[in-house]
């Protein structure tokens, strides 16, 4: 295992630590947790709140910032945050407005977020809570009844995070939040595996000229293996799959999110998005925003994986509102 | 060579097609040629040109836009981009107020951009160079007399191109540029080599347990090579090379960049940057802005650099300017 590191333990600790310093005007740590929250509280808005297991750095901490999340909770390299943690970072944010909990779909996350919100529910505060599913690979997996969630979850975070930094009320925030999931369709694929750092070696192996289609953002098994072909070929099977179950027409508005697992060059990435923009303009498909680079990363997995959100007047533009974070800058 | 490309000659062409169709709003190519520019020429400023061999993705296309660079010129992958290229851009950016050349010392680039200056004056189009050595780990290298120009660079674009902005006349955006390379110094490491598609195997290979030490960024040897140490140990030895050269004391403002170069993880990066932090932090000086992330990359080499710049008030308020680019946003 080649890592820059310290103790395999104390790996989501030190990166707590790390994220903070280098944007502290931005975001802070919850003294004596796993929380991150941003530095300035606002006074009246719904709250955000998203997380999951570490190891999908920027995701989750990164996105904490006006415009998008209020509250990002880290787990374990891959594992879920405990109750207790979602409940603290719950607790934290509220302003009076409730808390919308973003929760993909795995069953710990779900389980576990939900009892957080049982727990704030009980102290008088109002929570709510989406499941994000955009991963087309499976319909169930090692982890998840039902579709996992992957890093079409970005687009949710950006949108209902516009939509409560605009000042709706909390059944408005969940509404455009679920549009997006109804609209939002991924799906990857990875080179090499990776390795979580208390289990000292690869989850899994793939043969030198060997790629996995559909694989999860934990190394769950996907839809198959084959041999590596051409870039072009990749983006035209992920996109087949995707296409199959997101309908989209000539003059569709689409977004765009072309995301590095970890290890993947940006090189690649565009070489990548310059046949994602080709297939889609060849249907009639607008891209009207297209985001490049490692979003919600699988450690030092190399793949990529496709998100596709369908978009509407009102998703465009708040798409297109101001966000101000340490992975995701826009105005 | 597990990589999602197509053909490995057309990997430039491509990833200039990919980058151009992420964010056509702000960049377009030249045509015919490999150079981006800003899609919306500015009227009246000077203009910035930068470039290099590809390979070191965001750099340099992602910093074109406002606030950053004005065109830049991709070379084939680690192979410095012809005078011809660098001509078209000069000419193509110029507005009548003259234009800085941001040049990273290696001998190739440093030639073919000076060719193309030479060119350019004869057209009576004014034109300045700069030249960038921040790299602290050889005196002279592979193709380098004198220091490499690395990942410090970044904030050479950051800060000249926000004097630019403002509209600073050419010598006086030379002039900050100049304060600029006299204040920054990197050092990096590498845990990996890295493969240039048209080679199809890496440049050189590394132990399972071995670290190159002062790598340059297209795999050039370092200082040495050791054992893998931890995190906090390989922070502190680069912080130390790069302490004996740039004079810091108690007080001082800094900003600081840790840089990964391609396949090395957020994760890691931060937990990188804690130790940064810390050491800056136990000797009283004062990192006041720091950037975490790919932004000078070696295809998909695993390791990482460390930048600092010494700060004073001119270049801190140049460094907190707007920036609207691809691959750096604030505001």
């Amino acid at each position: 295992m080649k890592k820059i590191i310290n103790n395999t333990s104390q790996v989501v600790e030190e990166m707590l630590e790390g994220i903070v310093c280098a944007y502290p005007h931005a975001i802070k740590r919850l003294p004596g947790t796993q929380v991150l929250v941003r530095a300035n509280k606002p006074d009246h808005k719904v709250a955000l709140v998203s997380g999951g297991g570490s190891g999908h750095e920027p995701s989750h901490g990164g996105f904490v910032g006006t415009g998008m999340l209020d509250g990002a909770v880290a787990g374990a390299v891959f594992t879920s945050p405990t109750p207790d943690q979602v409940y603290e970072a719950i607790k934290a944010v509220d302003n009076g407005s409730g808390v919308l909990l973003i929760i993909k779909n795995y069953t710990g996350d779900v389980l576990n977020f939900e009892m957080a919100a049982d727990l704030a529910m009980m102290d008088g505060i109002e929570v709510e809570k989406i499941i994000v599913n955009d991963d087309v690979a499976v319909e169930n997996s090692t982890w998840t009844t039902g579709r996992r969630g992957i890093a079409g979850t970005l687009f949710v975070h950006k949108i209902a995070g516009a939509k409560a930094e605009a000042g709706a009320p909390l059944s408005e925030v969940k509404r455009v939040a679920e549009k997006v999931i109804a609209n939002v369709r991924s799906m990857g694929m990875a080179l090499s595996a990776c390795t979580v750092p208390e289990a000292g070696k690869p989850s899994f192996t793939l043969a030198d000229d060997e790629m996995e289609i559909g694989l999860g953002i934990h190394g769950e098994p996907g839809t198959h293996r084959e041999k590596i072909k051409e870039a072009d070929a990749i983006v035209s099977d992920l996109l087949d799959k995707i296409f199959l179950d997101l309908s989209l027409q000539a003059q569709d508005e689409v977004a765009v999110l072309v995301n590095g697992l970890g290890a993947t060059p940006l090189m690649e990435l565009y070489i990548a998005n310059r046949k994602v923009n080709e297939i889609l303009t060849s249907k009639g498909i607008i891209p009207v925003k297209t985001l490049v680079g490692n979003y919600m990363t699988s450690i030092e997995m190399a793949g990529f994986s496709i998100s596709l959100l369908k978009l509407d007047n009102e998703l465009k533009g708040l798409l297109e509102a101001p966000a101000n974070t340490p992975a995701l800058v826009q105005y």
